[in-house]
């Protein structure tokens, strides 16, 4: 960390930083210019939130050098994690399709997705049975018989099973039922809620906030892998920007960006991200292209009677075609995908 | 709604539109341009949402009309609504200010602060008994301990209390010590938790979450109203932008924009917003000239040792201070400043 | 155009707004609901921002339902227009990469990239002869000069020449040398200088405002139409966002969006965008996957030495192993890349 | 400047570093902790953009620890700079509002907007001769024309007055007419342009661009006071962002930062930024209590009928009210509003 005095901090303001962060055990380089007295301090940048140096008299800025996370950092491992789900391996040499509806609407509605998404080569279904909405006076979930339906669907089809957790509450119930557990965008920094999901054991999907950076990302996987559950899957679903013809932008840098910092496996929701199911299929070959290791698209037999998310939904022809160019795509990058051959 | 047809949209694609809304209960006007087919469709706007029409083949995009909520809309109601809390009202003559520290550190420092926050004027407590953190290092609140001192606090100078509700499973022991329940910013769409808070009965205090649009933070404020509690206090705390020399953009716009389109009363944390102390005070003046019906501001008797959010925090002069240039601003609004004279 | 009238529009301001709308030629639909009149008004779409209506007493809001271009519209052109550079064509199969320094430098410098630019397979040279930098104390190009050697690396390695008009006064002179001319991003909306260039008569690249929607882009680019010169190169360079891990932020779904609402051909830069070298190569591969014509790329032959931009250029070797992989993934998408095989 | 070595830097990649940064000038220290090498140098800042020291093998990242501006520096002062325009003092005790219409459109519609100007107690014209529209076929400005009635207007008023060049050709004769010479938002970093108007010798208005950091437009206003121009006006007119309600973010906070960075004068123009007359007045309170050295609105006779920007300019009616109101604040702020008694 690097603490700027003011250009007219007293001899005294800059002794009480020296103080303060001697203290707190970290070891000091104190560098006088003309212009002004900068202070480097080395020792564990976990504690450096807390020092509240910026509220001292005299100082003008800290500026952090090192990245605030530790477990989920590149440096922290050799190599890039691979996060067991059942037989299937997140992270490795076969990228992995995660397929299915917004929302579970009803069994048939769901076994019916189960079967386009099976057939296609996708290895996992997804779909909400507790749904958070923007607006109260929309569908909200089947709930509990949700969860009984994507139970018979893994039953039927052998595809395993990614579903949210949205409530510390449900927690138990839904990992009873789950594969994978999801923590969604907009609970991201619900710490609370990232520290029992992470107890709960079993592999986690991470979405990204819409308004997180990469580095808050990661430190809410931090939270995750801080409990001892070192099975997270981080998720692209695009960021809050002010282009509006898209639901968010998608920030497809964030893969390459993530596969530097972190050894976490990264996958990209691009029908979350964009919205509109016409630009689905072109976004998720380029998130394949840019080094993804997995996809979350939304499936629905029915798009225009879909109870949620109609719109960004792919029906089963389109989305048989998307498997097939993005199986051409992962052989360029030397790589498989899912069950397709 | 509208539902702007494509360019080439057939027939048959125009027709099964038009089946859908009716069957839907719309009422409809059908306008055929030379180059666009566009449907105006009339009816409950709460139902808009899950039509999933942008799925159906020949639809380019729909464009709602009206908002989609309804109680928080100033047509709803005949005039502002005036909040209570025991015989404080929020949204009339009176500016209230709520100040205090982040967090609850220790018994010492929350009473220190209340005596601060109470001679100058401030008629709210505020102060985090549970703190959610960015990094999982941070210090993360003092939970039931620091709800104690809160009621401490308010029985030894008559503030009201205000503290956030973090988890559902806490909502009862919170409720049981503070006059206002807040939703912190990461929660403002953490659906069930807004219903569970609104049955509790009390005021509430909903923050606008950081990548919000006014919109997405008036149907927040609609699931409360929609559970019949109508005793909301909306807070702008500063909107995610490019701009990184303060912590957040502050949005004052939306104090006068929310007056316009709905009855509820606004505040403004500019504290939060900022993350610099320095700039609070111009900050808080200039809300108050835009129309607030209040102010948040974090006080710290010793800002420098603050174990959260010290850099944004004011010490009991700089409080002061600011106050007394409130009470003149406040003056030239009409209005009267807490309990300062 | 829909204008929807306030809550309590009286009769005469709907009225009003009836008039004014006939006056200006438009056809009227009038339909009065419980809650508000609703206005819709067909017509020449151009004239509407000229209006005003937002500034009548009793409107609410103007909600636009038809896009405010018509030259770029893809509804305007039967199929993708392919804009000929010499005999290259951009638009069609093949997949052009413009590659070259951030800024001419010398002599040296720039045949050297030259060179590595044609061995590698790309087909035109990109280079700055004049440089608008955010600092007045960095190098600001070799204006004439640069264009010299630009003109002489054109002779000796065939490869085609884009270089920035910065200023009007410099277009006659740039025209002169140039193959490409290229709109920056800080010039998107400079509208005297779009208006001029176009009248060139030669291919123009027009760089994306890195604050600019994709539909203020295309209205950019129909000011190229409008002038008579149908030649226009969109290039997608990043969007400014909160993240700043990254320069800006790449929006590569601007790809398939703008080739769904227009004719014109799209490329795109991400050493711009994303300003570290390292992601370039993910990212051009995703570029491509996703659909663009083509890529422009920063290369160097000793980034660390470069006056401009070092931090984001290729050096040979990167940029060698770069089209290789494109090459592949061009291949995957049907095309063909520039002058590799 | 604080260079961080990568985690697996080797002693070559170091040295190297060292080795550079020696020939450039700078002076030395070196840290090495266990986890990264640190590298600190001081020196001439103004000369550290061009290094490209994050291309060298071996660097993480390079973080700038001092302001890349000088002369705009409110360190490079004593006390505030107060900008004359003719015998006005902008940045002074009194504040002084510019309005006026958005467009010159005819004699008569600027020499009333004039005298409504006058009446209410402003003290500047605003008016544009040439008009930047985002679309080819909205209204383009009298030019010439324009400016010779605002020479008339200033003539009858007494008003100074401001207008914009857009392009450097029609310097010479803008400056023939003008008091103050605008830059306008998307030229803020059009930096041949800033360079020729500074040699003008008249005052500048330099409006931020809408995706243009605090930190960026301060390095615009710096290459203007390179050129030994030191009369410039920083003109807050909002930022882009997600939020769509307002055309633009107006960010309040940027004018206590810039007094706090810079000694500048800064005055506001909510009329651009909202885009929306009816919160004109409210925001223009609000950043006169924020501490903005002016204002700069929209006014129009009869809004209804403007070529250009009717929804956000006031009447004359309102323009009188809000003078009313601003003259009150004004009066809590310890200042003048400029002929309003």
């Amino acid at each position: 960390m690097i603490v700027v005095m003011a250009h007219k901090a007293s001899e005294i303001e800059i002794d009480r930083v020296l103080v303060k962060l001697k203290e707190a055990g970290f070891q000091i380089h104190l560098s006088q210019g003309v212009e002004r007295t900068v202070i480097g301090a080395i020792g564990d940048k976990t504690r450096l939130r807390d020092l509240a140096l910026e509220a001292m008299q005299g100082v003008e800025k800290v500026v952090p050098i090192l990245q605030p996370y530790k477990l989920v950092s590149s440096a922290y491992m050799d190599g890039p994690t691979v996060v067991k789900v059942g037989d299937l391996e997140i992270g490795g040499d076969t990228i992995h399709v995660m397929a299915g509806p917004c929302a579970v609407e009803s069994r048939e509605q769901l076994l019916e997705s189960a079967e386009i998404v099976r057939r296609s080569g996708a290895t996992l279904l997804r779909g909400g049975a507790f749904k958070p909405r923007t607006s109260p006076y929309s569908f909200q979930g089947l709930e509990q018989k949700g969860l009984e339906f994507l139970a018979e669907a893994r039953e039927k089809t052998g595809l395993r099973i990614v579903t949210e957790v949205l409530d510390p509450r449900f927690l138990e119930l839904v990992a009873e039922y789950a594969d994978v557990l999801q923590i969604g965008a907009r609970n991201m920094q619900n710490f609370f809620l990232l520290r029992e999901v992470a107890r709960a054991g079993k592999p986690i999907l991470l979405k990204r906030g819409p308004s997180s950076t990469i580095e808050e990302w990661l430190l809410a996987a931090e939270y995750i892998l801080a409990e001892g559950n070192r099975d997270v899957i981080l998720c692209e679903r695009g960021i809050r920007t002010f282009e509006d013809y898209t639901r968010n932008t998608l920030d497809l840098t964030a893969v390459p960006v993530v596969k530097y910092l972190s050894h976490l496996p990264v996958i990209v929701d691009p029908s979350h991200a964009i919205g509109k199911w016409r630009f689905v299929e072109p976004m998720a070959r380029a998130a394949i292209a840019a080094g993804a290791d997995g996809l979350m698209v939304e499936v629905h037999p029915h798009p225009e009677e879909a109870l949620c998310d109609g719109p960004q939904s792919l029906n089963g022809d389109n989305f048989n075609l998307l498997m097939t160019k993005l199986h051409d795509v992962a052989g360029v990058m030397g790589r498989k995908l899912g069950n397709r051959s």
